[in-house]
């Protein structure tokens, strides 16, 4: 059955992903040539180690030291990009792959992040595919439920637990009841966080694939620079606790919707009413919603990372361009992604959370109530604990508003800050409606 | 920017969600032609009533009376089938179109649970598309996921909420814990449920979506009558209340398994934990859940119905086939389509819940118990109410078991029903670990 000339792959970057997409091409690459009659076959392969035992055979496959020479190389088809790096030889081989007319399969976020659109344009002007499923929530189709099944729809809002490890953390936090740093060190521990976790924690990979989502759904080029990105380090378990109490879940959110005044695109920790479905989703796991207007909501959940999920989601990208379907790579030609026209956040309409460590003296409660009375901002509720143990010990105070704007909620507490009668910067956690 | 040919449209079936289509295309039919650089128009429609108002402009179409002509009309590239029906014009419309050359999108269940194989083969024996997104959970692209995204996957299990009517019935009993009768007339009321509910209550629409994707996901030719079927209608408040108090919700699942004896599938109602995300589904919202080998676990929700969700599958399934990308109807050649082969549901192993009505009597917790130690069933919870109210009320005796063959657990109720302690059937439900 198989009549067509086999597409030859070059794979640089020989991690656990690489490893695994071998894996899963000796598994299932028969039945694979039998579909698509044709087969799939890994040529050549560029990796730093070559003595390093990645529990597949690497026998039979040449190796190029250089991955750019790979990308270029004669005998390959299409180049898999599993290297990773916002900049420098990933930048330069994928570069090099399609100017050289190859098709190009990346996992890479931070690349397409800052330079997305330049290589969709590349990629074109070479007829050739630009394909990221990987590199958004790992194995969840998501790339290809926006491009494919919800071509029909206008996206309004996108939204989505993106990055494993922050939701490890606060599931955790909230599961265990335990401190942010506590909980950080057993992430390390089980290989859930990296020993420098900034970029993790701080919304950055997150911010990446928001960046690709947020292109992808309003056919925007590629504007990592215009989200606002809040990581989860300030998140204390008084917030936790309060959350649950109030009837709330606590997760970093990554979130672009489309306002009159532009795109509102962020990274946040929000509070999420715990009755909803995202809410429930837990540990390392992944969740991207979509809100379109046919569809409707969409919700997709899965493994976010992990080698076998993301091979997975390579695999599938590689089988389309097996297959001769070859899509621009963000859906629409790169001449007609607009440019990213970005709402401010202060005109942001919420509820929101806020927390404060006051001093346990009289006209706290007054003077804090006071400053968000002037700024119209009104009250649903509000929570005093404590102040407990200690003489001088400081109380919680929470605070949940009804629908305001940014503006008014961070002028309030600007003011009750230069008022002296808090301890430390109020806590501010946007409320969510997912 | 166009140019190429345009798709030309025949919708045969003008219904909501034909309306829904034509509005559909209307709206984001310039975006589309962008995106596939050649427009996609409707040029011919057929329905049973001109006059009728839809809400959309029918102007300048070509009106043909007969579906069959329809399909076959040489101004036609593609065949919208949203007649519905498993037999009769909606088949031979189907079969015409084909035969004709034309490429197919369909929505019909009933018509592919029946007869997918062989209208799969008549159209791998035309080179053309037979499209069916919206057949299945409506709005939420599972299609679309296991033929092309899974497609480097053995995907080992599917499960799913996958017929609205019955979930909305199932969440309003749990929400005003109401009966089944009355929660029914109010579905009726709203129309979520059909005049003669049967098709849906009965568990026989979500079969038929089981069977496509049984077929999907396992490379296996579409067998209807290989799966149980049980409908909701034999469950009561009784068992919504006291699922409540386990921690369980009533779910009707469809699920299909690939065991070592062949395939496990069933559409019954389950009770699955109530922290489990697809426990949260509720009202008219499908939700389908994967199992595969490398991409592991993926759940995706959404609308399951309506003339909106249904028109963007469609869509969706139209543009892949004006961009040139045709994949055989049940993701291989039909050809490689093996046979269904049943696992036998007597040598499913799992939890049971099970409910008796039992004669307030000595002895009938003791002879329910040992007709359970007989077969070794082991029990791992028993729960008993009442009997309240009245003289001569019946005690309501609920079993949680640990794991048992499903061939032991139905021997223990037939020897408990014969020994005459109960008085009525005993209810039994499937504990499901989703």
């Amino acid at each position: 059955m198989t009549t067509r000339d086999p597409l030859k792959l070059g794979i640089a970057g020989l991690g656990t992903v690489g490893a695994g997409l071998i894996q899963l091409l000796e598994v299932h690459g028969t039945k694979l040539a039998d579909q698509l009659h044709r087969p799939v076959e890994v040529v050549a392969v560029s990796a730093r180690d070559r003595s390093k035992d990645r529990g597949v055979s690497l026998e039979g496959l040449r190796w190029i030291d250089d991955p750019v020479a790979l990308a270029t190389d004669p005998g390959i088809d299409c180049f898999v990009e599993l290297i990773g790096g916002e900049d420098g030889v990933a930048k330069r081989a994928v570069e090099a792959a399609l100017a050289a007319g190859k098709h190009v399969v990346t996992a890479n976020k931070a690349l397409l992040a800052h330079h997305g659109f330049e290589l969709a344009q590349l990629a074109e002007k070479h007829n050739v595919a630009l394909n990221f499923e990987a590199a958004v929530a790992g194995g969840i189709p998501v790339i290809k439920t926006v491009r494919e099944a919800l071509v029909g729809n206008q996206v309004r809002r996108v939204s989505g637990i993106l990055n494993g490890t922050c939701n490890y953390i606060l599931s955790k936090m909230q599961e265990e009841r335990s401190p942010f740093a506590e909980v950080l060190r057993e992430a390390q521990a089980h290989g859930y966080a990296e020993a420098d976790p900034t970029f993790d924690i701080g919304g950055f990979d997150a911010a990446h694939k928001l960046t690709l989502l947020t292109s992808l759904v309003f056919g925007t080029r590629v504007a990592f620079d215009q989200i606002h990105i809040e990581g989860i380090q300030t998140i204390t378990d008084a917030d936790i606790n309060a959350a649950d109490e109030l009837g709330y879940r606590i997760k970093l959110l990554g979130v672009a919707t489309l306002t009159e005044a532009g795109i509102e695109s962020r990274v946040t920790p929000v509070m999420i009413p715990v009755e909803t479905a995202i809410a429930g989703v837990s540990g390392v796991t992944n969740a991207v919603a979509l809100n379109a207007d046919f569809a409707g909501n969409l919700l997709l959940v899965g493994p976010g990372a992990g080698a076998r999920a993301t091979a997975s989601a390579v695999a599938s990208d590689i089988v389309d361009i097996a297959a001769g379907f070859v899509l621009p790579a963000f859906g629409v030609p790169s001449s007609r992604l607009k440019p990213h026209k970005s709402a401010p956040l202060s005109q942001h309409k919420g509820e929101y959370y806020v927390r404060f460590s006051a001093f346990d003296r009289p006209g706290v409660m007054a003077a804090i109530t006071a400053r968000m009375a002037e700024q119209e901002v009104s009250l649903d509720s509000i929570v005093q604990h404590g102040p407990r143990g200690a003489p001088g010990a400081l109380a919680n105070i929470v605070i949940i508003t009804h629908e305001t704007t940014e503006a008014s909620i961070r002028k309030a507490l600007e003011d009750i800050e230069a008022d002296g009668k808090v301890a430390e910067k109020p806590q501010m956690i946007r409320i969510e409606e997912v």
